[in-house]
């Protein structure tokens, strides 16, 4: 299956970029009347026909469309400290686009190392892991925002904060199936501040764990998406 | 926390080797009376006091022992597919670890690119897990197997196999909670093929999904992990 993100695709045709163009014709070699598949992040998969291959672009007939393609019956929105080695946090955005996430919100913290993070290079990963998972949403990936705004301005109908102390927490996996819209916070390596936590809770996020076990803040990231794609669907 | 990997542990004295005595008196500046900490693989976890440092050596007198320490009550064998790309399966290694796993097998498929995996540094990445994640069990690493020679001889309550074909399939995770020790096939890029399907059926393994993503071997893996961990505990 020849897969193309085509996020500005409108229409019954679709010009392939050059990029692309070149990749279809030269890399795929593929020809004219050849069969290729469009997502459009936002729920569109389309089917398309190559009409005309001309010099550097490809145009392409639509010839199904279908709305809503793989639709989860749940909304997650995950904001998680970056990690200090980026290649963790790299790793989390392309697990949770393979197993579902709607939006994902880097989140700096009292303690976290790293401040700063490029995010067009996270929506590229997301970009690559929709299309080999086949997944026709591309999952939203938000500016870093320090903790403290962050927490004042979110809004879910659940939301959570995963923390490590010793404190009265919820099973996260116990509070899900009463809830389809989750946002859950995750911390940095170190975990957040009890003074971020007491924040926290004021703005009605509620303290869950994720089990026994300690988790690296990328771990954590992907069980939150694993327990609702099991729980939910 | 100082933690340190101790599998030949035996008795109420301990010589760290000459590589944790350096790291543990240069790296970390322990010295005589300071408090560490030990994990067997087996269960073992010690508290221990640092006796004498005497040239290249440290001895360690035992304080405390607790035995099957954080001891799941469940027994999950994956047996997978090395990733073409070795990054991919030694992330799996790591996160499995983390969140719980007691055997790990590679096993080479007949789609399989890879056909050679070095266990020993497989061994090394859970160790490093298990200590990150303050665990006293080491995942069981073998080495890796014919996909044919493995199903023929793998024991377990009960046995799965984890395909994509399009095929009558149970849900993973409506199947666990009645059992408590799980072996799981999972194939390699390409997936498993219709025969060595079938060669699986034939010796009594139970064709399961994971949900509706198409996921890679890996995050399959840490997919069946995370099932495991949140619906047995």
């Amino acid at each position: 299956m020849h897969l193309f993100y085509t996020p500005d695709i409108n229409g019954s045709e679709y010009f392939l970029n050059e990029e692309e163009s070149k990749h279809c014709t030269k890399v795929l070699r593929l020809k004219e009347k050849d069969i290729v598949y469009l997502i459009d992040g936002n729920g569109g998969f389309y089917k398309a026909a190559i009409a005309v291959i001309s010099g550097k672009k490809c145009l392409l007939y639509i010839l199904e469309t279908q709305k809503y393609f793989g639709k989860r019956n749940y909304r997650l929105h995950i904001a998680i400290a970056p990690t200090k080695n980026i290649d963790r946090i790299e790793w989390f955005v392309e697990k949770a686009t393979e197993i579902g996430i709607d939006e994902i919100t880097p989140i700096i913290c009292q303690r976290s190392e790293r401040r700063v993070v490029k995010t067009d290079r996270l929506v590229k990963i997301a970009i690559s892991a929709m299309k080999q998972s086949i997944k026709a949403y591309l999952p939203k990936i938000n500016e870093a925002q320090n903790f403290n705004d962050f927490i004042k301005t979110a809004h879910s109908a659940l939301k959570c904060i995963a923390h490590c102390l010793p404190e009265n927490k919820q099973d996260l996996k116990s509070i899900i199936p009463s809830q389809k819209e989750v946002l859950i916070l995750i911390g940095p390596e170190g975990d957040f501040t009890p003074q971020e936590i007491q924040q926290a809770l004021k703005n009605n996020f509620i303290p869950v764990t994720l089990g026994e076990s300690r988790l690296r803040t990328e771990t954590a990231g992907i069980i939150v998406a694993a327990i609702l794609n099991q729980l939910s669907s």
